[in-house]
């Protein structure tokens, strides 16, 4: 076989893995969408089979040996080149996967799913210790896949970078700190000062009700605005908001309607626009590839936090929004002026549930969830005490009283799935929202005044050719430095910002 | 291993292979129903890619050793337990399947894909001739692929029984000429009469505008009345109505809304509900396993057209369905009668597109296609002169002109996706139907009385228990045999039915 033959072969693997990789995004939009719950059982069987055999046949003995033997082919190919990036980027996933046993990987997968079921049942009962024989053994999984891992390479720092290094390749614990020290340092303040002034914002003629029929209209309006197509792009309600890109081509967003709150769905289509705008502009000749994704969780976090917040929640915003919103639900915002929606979408306040937590606070609750998650893996909490630890923080941070633990440690779905490491993602996507914006401001003359008027598609192309286009040929720092000239994290950006918006909103 | 241990190693490949299957139900559904159009490209090579992972790890040397070595164990079970059953069923897919290459499949699904757009192409412009090299690739590659059969099975009779194998294990041509040529002798004499007597039948009455909404609470009506459920069932819209069983609780039917006509979308939700009605009774023990499925095409028609046809256009089913009808579109029906109803819907005549026709010409549009079938793979026919052959056919049979090859030859999809030895399983259902509904009234007291009051339940579990349960596990004549005492397709019933409908719509 010449290289080309090999290399051709193994595009053959990787088209088929990601197949696959595919059918899961189909059977789980379905399961979360539309799928009748009498099958939810089978979907689980099935989901695992699919999974298996992708794991299966990428970590075979053959992909390894065409890795091998594309060593020198692949040096001899421009690094940025989308056969060199193909070959890079699979030689990274396989090392990394191929150290876990199929069977680890599966029980991983059935302690995630028994997981799942015990946090939904004690979340009912707000029963933490119902809940806590199952988060050990996730956790003792997470631990023995940290020893898997060190036994392969045995220079990981600390144990958590591990935990990392599944959604954020590369990022180190101690970096994490460093940035999450200083926005909390900068971030308390800015909360007190907001309990302070808090009525200085009004947004309560924003009640009212809103019907499913008008919400749906609303955000489809903004989709359209954005970009979304009817030929490429699907819109959809469910439960827990999230965005699916089934293939180049097949981008789903959904969201939630609540008929009392006019501005959630809005926003969550937007949140979820971001991230289905990155994933529908990664090069078409990068599809069917393991670089056809965004770069890591924060990168991709980075463009729907963008959208959601530095587009939707910002002043330009509003101008032309405003017209909008008032033909949807007309005779119930006549008078209501660009300035009143602004703000009034920005009234910002502690609360307990992240997922509803406004810009300022939010990175509050993602912080106390890293601290904990630290705590948990160097040994100095016990889960046993996690609903104390928890209720700690949130007193020290927001200054609220935590009622019951499904309003606190046991609000969020991810530890009872397994999910540690994945926290940080998010406010580390609103770190690199702020860092990006700052560039895009100077490249696009007059950005603002195209919000202003709905004109979005030059941010687009701009967010496409800079970002979006490599997929995840660029590891994240080096997307970083590509695009920033730097390949640190830098809360500064985001400080400033939320500094500027409190006291706007909130006076000196 | 001990046998039970090869069983359930067997059984291991056989849930792979059936999860992959569900995938694919599903990857069609979708695609069918709601997948954004820019996806088409990408969607054909995941199906591929699914289908040939599933063909390959079927077919495999490892389940063929399993198979051989399992004889003994399967001939030490009772042959009707479901581990006998699912042995022998898999043994018998496994010998049909294997024998072809899995190159050969692909190319038979590429030939599939391009006869299709070809099809669609050449319907626009209503050209045969453009249609016809993709056409005669497709009656090639079956050539092909009964060549390969008669190779490794050298007893076949005749050619054109290796196609319709693929649909209705073990029936011959033979057995399908007796039948349509009884059935054909009846029907010929019976349209004319309908002709003769077009204005005894008014359906004017049914003109109107019905808004989709109002069309979509109607079928839904009908599905909850007959059984479907929220948790278990979907009801979607697509173009050409189908029903999917993604696994045991999720069946999901389609339907198709014509806002000029109110009963369209009304009789294919009944006619697709006898199909996943059907796929939803299979017993719980046969789930993930190759005999999760309905026994053939024909026996699956026979349900599907049972409740269509013996259910729906009864004139018991009328008196409950009246006030449903009126009550779902007030002012536009409230002074018609049972009787008017289902007089209307029972309209006959003939007429130029199968999917159109009533439940008498149906059978002769079948009939027509089964002859041109048969004679294209006795070479009795060139295929550029099958639009002479068909238009003859139909005049022959039902009396009309044809006045394009849209309307005429190019109508179905069917051959230009390389389905051939399909068509027959449509009018063998309908000849089951009636040969199993003469022994339910007999079983079932009072059937038609309870019909009149929608009481359905009863004749579903009869369904159940006498057929549906069993999957699989019977070939089609062997559940013939225990379902009716005979293994002989018999057109009789069905001749008798549609004269006693004709003489008493269309008078003597």
């Amino acid at each position: 076989m010449t290289d080309h033959e090999r290399y051709e072969q193994l595009l053959k693997t990787i088209h088929t893995v990601k197949d696959l990789d595919s059918v899961q995004s189909l059977l789980g939009w379905d399961q979360r969408v539309l799928m009748p719950t009498n099958a939810a059982a089978a979907r689980g069987e099935t989901l695992a089979t699919v999974g298996k055999l992708a794991h299966e046949i990428f970590t075979s003995e053959a992909t390894g040996e065409l890795l091998d033997q594309l060593t020198s082919y692949e040096s001899s190919l421009d690094p940025d080149s989308d056969a060199a990036s193909i070959i890079r980027v699979t030689r990274q996933d396989y090392e990394k996967t191929q150290i876990y046993p199929s069977e680890f990987l599966a029980e991983g997968a059935r302690a995630g799913i028994l997981g799942y079921q015990a946090w939904i049942e004690a979340r009912e009962t707000q029963d933490f210790k119902a809940f806590l024989p199952a988060l050990t053994r996730l956790v003792d999984l997470r631990r023995q896949q940290i020893a898997i891992y060190k036994n392969a390479h045995p220079d990981v720092a600390d144990d958590y970078d591990v935990l990392l290094n599944d959604f954020e390749p590369l990022l180190t614990a101690v970096e994490v700190d460093g940035v999450f020290d200083r926005l909390k340092q900068a971030t308390i303040p800015l909360v007190q000062h907001v309990v302070e002034h808090a009525d200085s914002v009004d947004d309560s003629f924003l009640n009212g009700h809103f019907p499913v029929e008008k919400l749906e209209v609303l955000s489809r309006k903004i989709g359209r605005s954005l970009g979304t197509t009817e030929e490429g792009w699907r819109l959809d309600p469910t439960v827990h908001p999230f965005a699916s890109s089934i293939a180049l081509g097949d981008i789903r967003l959904t969201t939630k309607y609540l008929e009392s709150n006019v501005f959630s769905s809005y926003f969550s289509t937007m949140h979820e626009f971001g991230h289905g705008l990155y994933e529908s502009n990664v090069a078409p000749a990068l599809g069917r590839t393991t670089v056809q994704r965004g770069a890591s969780m924060a990168w991709h976090e980075s463009q729907s936090r963008m959208w959601e917040n530095l587009v939707g929640r910002g002043r330009s915003h509003w101008d032309w929004a405003t017209p909008l919103v008032q033909g949807v639900f007309p005779g119930q915002f006549d008078s209501t002026t660009p300035d009143q929606f602004y703000r009034a979408v920005n009234k910002l306040g502690p609360s307990l549930i992240r997922v509803e937590a406004d810009e300022l606070t939010y990175n509050l609750h993602i912080i106390l969830r890293y601290e904990l998650e630290r705590d948990i893996f160097a040994n100095r909490v016990e889960l046993s005490d996690l609903p104390e630890a928890w209720n700690a923080k949130i007193n020290d941070y927001l200054g609220i009283p935590v009622p019951n633990d499904t309003l606190g440690v046991m609000q969020d779905v991810h530890w009872g799935e397994g999910l540690f490491g994945y926290f940080p993602t998010y406010t580390l996507g609103n770190v690199v929202s702020l860092q990006l914006w700052k560039r895009i401001q100077d490249e696009i003359p007059d950005l603002e005044g195209k919000i202003s008027r709905g004109e979005t598609a030059e941010l687009s192309e701009w967010l496409r050719s800079e970002i979006h286009q490599h997929g995840r040929k660029f590891a994240p720092k080096a997307l970083l430095q590509k695009v920033l000239g730097t390949d640190t994290f830098d809360a500064e950006p985001l400080i400033s910002y939320l500094t500027k918006k409190v006291h706007s909103l909130y006076g000196d």
